[in-house]
């Protein structure tokens, strides 16, 4: 096997890994044990490969990790509206 | 600023992301929220990361995803002993 093609395969798993957590969330409405400091330094970090994926002119790096971003932002959106309505 | 710049800046911020959780995890002895499905398709997806570091001799990407997958691999293995607590 080519080193491309256990790259596709991986880039492909990490990024759709975070759909089954999005539809977790949004199912039992809780992301209290997802760490709010984890999705805001992997969010900045995802910001900053799109951004490389742009400069380096590199696809699959823009498209995968745009993809990521949404999903995580998307978690991050949902734990911020779960946890107040918890505190109404 | 060159494109290698925000790559590091990304891989390092996609690094760390997951020590937090893994603090967070260890000091409230739950993952409940964390999807399993996610864990387990983002290690898989890791460990691709790792074998294409590997063979395409890149040494950032090799290291960046062995800190990950370890990371990754103690949430899950704490998501696993807690929620057995629990259970007894």
């Amino acid at each position: 096997m080519s080193a491309d093609f256990y790259g596709f395969v991986a880039a492909f798993l990490t990024t759709i890994a975070f759909l089954p957590q999005v539809l977790r969330t949004y199912r039992t409405r809780s992301a209290s044990d997802v760490s709010i400091l984890m999705l805001l330094l992997f969010i900045t970090g995802l910001f900053f490969w799109v951004v490389y994926g742009l400069q380096a002119h590199s696809l699959p790096v823009l498209i995968a990790n745009l993809i990521t971003l949404i999903l995580n932002l998307s978690i991050l959106a949902m734990k911020f509206i779960y946890s107040e309505k918890r505190n109404l």
